[in-house]
Formats: C-alpha cells, structure tokens, sequence
C-alpha cells in the first residue's frame, strides 16, 4: 500500500516579488515519503507497491507558491471549528466559549444576513420557471413589473436558462451594462467592449493570463491587495510589484511610490505590463479623488502599462459628499486625448454593493483602448470557458437596470437598497470606532468597500513567542481572536503589509443587532492578549 | 491617434505538440502597424501619439496560440449572418437562402429546443425566492415535493442562494454525489474527495494547472479530441501528446497507440503525466467496453500517469444492452489492490444527458488515490475562485439526487427523461444513417454523447482551392455548408484528425421536426459540393 506523506492542510511559503513581511501559513515539511519501485510488468499487483505519480514536489510550483489568506489556515481552522459547535449543539455539551463562527474574514454580506433585494428573486425566480407564466395564480405571487421583465428577458434567451449563451455575455445583458456605464460616467460605452464573467474574479484572471508571458513580465499591484491578484500573478508565473500604500495618510496612493516600484522593476529586467488599482480600496477602504486619479492616468499613459481598475466597491462609498464615486472609464474620457485611448480593464461585480449576490457569480469588464486583434485573444480565453452563468448574468442585468419611477416594484427596491447602504454605513463607523479605542490599534476610517484595516502594535513577547513556533504575529493573533471567540478574520500579512506593521482585515458585515457584540468581544479578546504578552 | 491593425476575429496556427494535420484558422498577417514613439514628458498629450502596450506580438503567446474551434471562425461568421437574418426579417427582405442558423456546432440541447426537467426549474424557482414559502398561494402553483425539496436546499445554504460557499461546495450537495456515486458503483464514495465545479470545465482546467509545469510535462490526449484539452495544454505551456482511436475500428481505443504516444514523448525528454480519456467520446461517440478499460486502468498504474476521466456524457448511452456506461472509478474499485488507488479525477457535468443544462455551469470532478497534501493544493486553486454559482451546485443535486417513487413529481421526471433520451437515440441514429448515405462519407455509428464525427473524402480539386485561399479542406466544406444552409458544424482539423483525413462534428440535437430536414440540407448542398469539384 501507498506510504503517504500526512501533512495537515497547509501549503508553502511563495516566492513572492514583493519582499514579503511575513507569511501566514508555514510549511510543516517538505519532503513526502513514498517508496518507489518501478515494474513495468503488472501481473501480480496484488502484491505490488507503487509511487504517486502527483507529489507535492513535482506538481506546478507556481500552483504550491500561491496564497490565498481569505479562503486560507484559519478559514479552514473556523470551519472545522463549526462542525464541533454543530456536533456540541447536537449532543447537548457545551465545550467551547461561543455559539458560533462569526465569518468576518470575506466580503459574503448574505452570509451575515443580508436580506436579497425582492426584486431581484422575483425576476429570477419567475425567469426560471417560464411555464408559471400561463399559472392562472402567477399574479397572485409576482408584481406585473416583474412579469413583464421576465418575459422580456425570456425573449432574449431563447426563452430558457439552459442554453450556453454567446461567449461574451446575452446581448441583452450587454446592452444593459453599456447603458448603465454611459448614464454612470455622460460618455459612450460599446456593448462590443463588454465580457460578462463569473464574478469579477475570473475576468480580472483573464486579463492576467493574457499580460503574463513569464517572470519578466510584472504587475503592479498595492500594499496591501486583495490576494486574488498576488495569487493569480504567481500561478501565471509572472513578478508582482507592490507599491506601498501609505496608512499614515489614510491609505493614500502617492505617485513616487508607483515611479518606485516601477524603476525598481525595470532596473532588474522586469517589465512593468499594468497597474492594478482597487477603488474603492480592498482591504484598505479609501476611495480615490479626481485629481489622484489623473495622476495614476497619467502615469499609464507615460509608461505605457495597462490599468486595471477593480470597481467593484464602487456602490460601497460611505464618503459620498467628499468624495463619490467616479470611474476610470470617466476620468480617461474626461481628460481626453490620447488618455481617452487608454488601454484599460474596468471591472465590476453584483457581489458587492447593496446587492450582495456573491453566490451568483455574476460581474463583467469593459475594456478601453484594447486593439481588435488582442480583443479577439481575450474573446478567445472566453470561448474556451464557454460562457459565463446565466443566472449571473442576468443578475447583472437587474444590477444595472433596476426598476425605475412608476413601476410597482420601485419603492421596494429603494427602501431596500437604502437601508442596506445606510446600515453598511453606520457598523463601518461603528466598528473603525470600536477598534481605535483599542489599545495600540489604530484604524484609518473605511471610506468605502466593506472591509476595516486596523494597524495592531503587538508587544514584544507576543512577536517573539509568534515567531518561536513559526507563526507570523499577525497570524497568531488572529488565531487566538478565533479559538477564544469563533471571530474569524485575516491577517495582515495575507495582504502584504510594510514591514515590521502587523493588521487585520474584518469585514463589517455582521448584523445591525450583532456587531456591537462583535465589537465588545474583540475588544475583551485584545486587552487579555495585551495583557498576556505584556 | 492609435494606428491599429483591422484583423478579423481570427488567431494563429498553433505551436502544436501533436502534429497537426491542419488548421482552422488562418492568419491573415501577423504584423501589428503601431506607431511608436517613446515620450516620458506627457504634458502635451493633445498632440501625443502613443503606442499601444498590448499588441499581438507582446501578449502572452500560449494565449494566441490556444485553439478553441467549437466557438470560433466558423460560429463567428454564424452570428453574423444570424444578424443579418434578424436584419432582412425587420426590413421584409430575403437575400438568404435560408430563415435561420442552425447551431450543430456545440452540444448546447436547450438553444435547440429540449425543454429542461419540470422539477427541477420548480425546485430552483422556489429557492430562489424563498419568501413565497408563506405565500398561501404557493401549493397551487409548486407540487408538495418540490417544496419540500426547496426548504430542505435552503436549510443547508442558510436560506440563501446569494452567499458564497464553502469552495469546495455546499455540503448537502457533495453528500449527494457521493450517494449517487455510490448507488451507480457499488463502491465507497468520499464526499470530501468531490469539489464542484461551475460546469466540467473548469474542474479539467485546475487539474491541468496542476499537472503541467512546462513544455516538458505531457498530457496523453485522444485523436480526434475535445479542444478543451488541446486549448488548456497550450494555455498552461504544456505538451500534448495525441494517440490515434482508430476509425476503421468504430474509433477503438488501442493500448498500442497510448504505448506509441507514450514511448515517443519519453524519448523527447517529455514527462507523461496524465491520460485522458473520454468516454463515452467527444466527438467520436464511442463507448468503451470493460475489458478495454481494464486495459487502460494497468497503463495508467504501469506509467504512473494521472487518468482523467472526462465521463460528462454517461446519460447519452445509446447501446446501453451491448455497453452499459461503467465508471472508471467502478473499474478501479472493482480490479482492486493498488488499482483501486490509482490517481484518478473524473468529471460529471450537468450540461449533457438529459438534463442539458448548460447555462446554469454546473459540474463536479471525484478525486481517486490523490495524497492530502496535493488535494489541500487543489482545495487552494478552488478556493482562489473563491466558490462555484451556487444554482450550478443545486442544479448538480437535482440531477444526482431526482424525485423518487412515492413523490409527486416522480411520474413527470421519468416521462420527460425517458422521452429525451429515446428522442436523442431516434435522432442520433438518423443523423448517421443520412451521413452514410452521402458520396464518399462514412460516419461511425453514435454509441453515445450527442455528435456524429463523419469522414468526408473530399474531391481532389476541392482540396486544392481550400488550399489555394489558406484554407484546411474541411474548414472550406464547412463554411461552404454554413453560407449555403445556415447549417453550423465544425470541421475536424478542430478536434485533430488523423493526416490526409477530413471530418466534421455534428451535433444530433435539432429537434425530431427540424432533423429530417437539416439532413435533407445537409445531403443536397453535398451533392452540389461534390458536383462542383469533381
């Protein structure tokens, strides 16, 4: 029988571009045992014993390399956790301090409660189920506005669901997207520039695959960044470029720091491809202004690198007077010229925002600037996925085209949508308060995205005890905020962090009725970890 | 301003692993005209020309040279005429011989009219909007099983199809499959050793990353293949490793060609690490019998490569007395010892049989003797996409877990499965009838899966104005047959074909009204082909 190595679920530390200061998750040992014996004549294979023709050593590297923290150790520490609650819950013991996991570590709004917009199910729901609409009671259960928009959207995909539609997204679809950038920015959007994908993740993977021949080939990214990117780049084996953030002044995104991490780049033989820039920012929460937005335009344009410009905060703002949300797609046009031509990957998502379909997977990309032929590539990388799910799709549609003035499902959509955005508003204030009263955290305001990421100051002994058992600080810390109160959140390091700064990402997400709990709870948690290690 | 090239929708040869007998496409230049002019001082930008950072020449070149042509030239071409059918409908103009296109390019069964499964539309619908749980009107329009079902779903997904899942998948779902695995093998099946998948696809996608550092890893790919296979290959640089199923032989599967494959790719320095096999095939339509399994199953182990079973079409078996569809998780189990261990991942999709929901991308792949510490490897790759549609994942337990006897619904589930599947072995068994009956083809009969893949010995003057204009001959035949019949097949230099041979896909899936006289379409544009060339 096999001899399998027994290592627990945890994978290597990357061969990161960025210098890392840290990494989350450790390996336990690298070498597999397996006893080899060659035969090439199976006849008795009862008694035969074989290698494993996957190891951990001869798999992709690039694959082994690549981290993924919001998804990562102690989300997998949390749900293992969930089952002993569940199982304690059952056989009536009570072994643990908490009821339950609080899933603060991702962005999964309807995870924490979130009710959907009504609208939006009815539609789908409606849409899926043509044969309701000859039900004589199907008015007794849908709005006539929803009945007529299914029927609408029934025209336009052959009446079902079930088919595979275009590659690029229902035609439909794309014309909704293309007005809903047009009445968004005042300038013209070409449905022909539009891929609808599977959430934003797999269109902003696309674009990547495309940028990234080999480790020559580097892309721009903050410090800190959502891991999609860093992980993407490494499993493309490509370099990452992080520029640094600078938290003092609230997460500002300064230009020498982009000149920086290019010239750096370039003086090792790198070449610098695109500049990805998340705004509203993940895990950071900044939003841009027009003036700092020009700049980064200006920047591209100058150096020649694609911007990609994650947006899909872009209904998170909760700074809307000082600084609203504007697209890059607005300032390039805006500006004119050849910034107009500027090659640029815009993307969004319905997982986001007050809508919060996370598991619909439903997003897209506009693209600006891109030539036909290298269009055709992209379309391509479409082709080979097939298509994206038309569920998804279709909510995308919804997202972008909601009911509007005189129709019956108005005022529910507003009322909905607007308590879901105030709410978001108040626990982002609530809980970046919270956490600066803490001792030694500081946490710059969450302008907008759904997401706080506070700066925590760990005494010494806490740091050295962390990295006597091969754990980075910040890591630890969150480990013990877990087991002591079923809180899950994300290392900094996940992220990327300057070094020798340890932080957190905690989405603010729970309930209106359960974050003051959550708030208290950390709170109770810090001062005994302070305590301890002082 | 940009100068840019004006290239069609069209890419290059590829760089081929396996040698390939032709191309589809075409390039019509491979020079991108740009102006460039390198400007570090952007203050005048009015007057600036700039060059363009993505060209086709800068991207990344697996990308151009990845083929996929199930969605391209020819289905490209399609939709424009289709456009300009729409056109000439609104204006009253005919200057078309035909009213429509007809899609045989893909097995997409829903574009082509089969309705989807009356219980499972419902289960979804309801699911989707769970408020209409305490609607008094629900139990006349939902039957009392699908209620139940929809309260049992929306127990396991905290009442939501809006958050993400765990990325593995929902656990109620992975339970299922398991069950259902279980039920079809007689053998053991591990719920967490199943990941789904938004459609087989993407599963086949993160295997292969997985396997393929570089050109020297291999992958053992079936001549003629799905291009799926062929695209990812080249997408992840790796090199593709085609055996011959021999045609004369109702396209059999010879230990002979893998040993051929496989001892050439050896002494090329190139690492075999996995064979693929589908059954029952695309776009072959064989099915493979015990024995030729057991064959294939000591190969694997002998070699040590990784077997991919891509079994997506185990519902559209249409010799199901001669060659009942058997598992190759069954055959390992079943041969045992360290065959039951064999590295192994099979595929299982809710697109094909007869459930054809393609556009709801669902799928699941089983891991079979695969070490921790690799899964945990995948786990990371599934968990950077953070989560499969969750409609996707329900969709996969209703197909592997539909209405028993007892429940209301049952009657009607079997009804409409059982008329697809009779429908799809009439038509099947029609389409290659007619293809046997025409000048110089042959067409194996259809065992399974929904294509027929006829040999077309086309007339030597044909061959050379196909290649007089750049044109493979059967990509001429095809495009031919598309602008005189709005009939969409692909041609087999899309798939790989066996040298100085030339073939084309067709789906069987025109509904019985429309089949006939597709056929009849297909025979009188050949016979003028014919007529034409002789």
């Amino acid at each position: 029988m096999f001899k399998r190595s027994l290592k627990v679920l945890l994978s290597n530390p990357p061969i990161n571009r960025v210098k890392p200061s840290s990494t989350i998750i450790q390996p336990l040992s690298n070498t597999t045992t397996t006893t080899i014996i060659n035969n090439n004549n199976i006849t008795n294979f009862e008694k035969m014993t074989h290698k494993k023709s996957m190891t951990i050593d001869n798999i992709c590297q690039n694959v082994r390399n690549a981290q993924y923290a919001v998804r990562g150790e102690l989300v997998i520490r949390a749900e293992a956790i969930s089952h002993q609650l569940q199982k304690q819950k059952t056989e009536g013991t009570k072994t643990l301090p908490f009821e339950e996991i609080v899933y603060c570590n991702i962005g999964n709004p309807q995870q924490l409660k979130q009710k959907p917009l009504t609208y939006f199910r009815q539609v789908v729901s409606l849409v899926e189920c043509p044969d309701l609409l000859d039900n004589p009671y199907v008015e007794k259960i849908y709005p006539a506005d929803v009945i007529s928009r299914a029927k609408e959207i029934l025209g336009s995909i052959n009446n079902t669901t079930g088919a595979y539609s275009n590659s690029q997204g229902i035609g439909l679809v794309l014309r909704s997207v293309a007005d809903f950038i047009e009445r968004r920015d005042g300038h013209k959007s070409d449905p022909s520039e539009i891929f609808l994908t599977d959430g934003a993740s797999v269109g902003v993977q696309r674009i990547l695959k495309l940028l990234i021949k080999d480790r020559s080939d580097g892309i721009l990214i903050p410090i800190p960044q959502y891991p999609l990117y860093s992980a993407t780049i490494e499993l493309y084996n490509g370099s990452q470029l992080g520029y640094l953030l600078n938290e003092e002044k609230g997460w500002s995104l300064e230009i020498s720091q982009l000149e920086h991490s290019y010239n750096d780049a370039v003086s090792k033989g790198i070449n610098p491809r695109a500049l990805v820039i998340i705004n509203p920012g993940n895990p950071t929460g900044q939003c841009l202004d027009r003036a700092n937005m020009e700049e980064i335009v200006k920047f591209c344009l100058e150096k020649n690198v694609v911007l990609l410009a994650d947006e899909v905060y872009q209904e998170n703002v909760y700074v809307k007077e000082s600084k609203p949300f504007i697209s890059f797609k607005k300032v390039v046009k805006d500006m004119g010229g050849d910034y107009a031509d500027l090659e640029m990957v815009s993307f969004h998502s319905v997982s986001k925002g007050f809508v919060g379909e996370c598991g619909k997977r439903g997003g897209y990309m506009e693209l600006n600037g891109v030539t036909q032929d290298v269009k055709a590539e992209i379309y391509k990388l479409a082709s080979i996925g097939l298509c994206p799910n038309v569920i998804g799709q279709l909510v995308v549609d919804l997202m972008v085209r909601p009911p509007v003035a005189g129709e019956q499902s108005h005022d529910l959509y507003l009322k909905e949508r607007d308590n879901i955005y105030e709410s978001l508003k108040k626990r982002a204030n609530l809980l970046t308060n919270a956490l600066n009263n803490l001792e030694g955290v500081t946490c710059n305001p969450s302008e907008g995205a759904m997401y706080a990421f506070p700066q925590i100051r760990l005494p010494a002994k806490a740091v050295e005890y962390a990295n006597s058992i091969g754990k980075a600080p910040d890591a630890y810390y969150c480990i013990q905020l877990l087991e002591a109160t079923g809180i899950c959140v994300v290392p900094g390091s996940g992220f990327g962090q300057k070094d020798g700064t340890w932080h957190f990402r905690t989405t603010f997400l729970p309930s209106e009725e359960a974050i003051e709990g959550v708030c208290k709870r950390i709170a109770d948690f810090h001062q005994s970890f302070m305590n301890k290690y002082k």
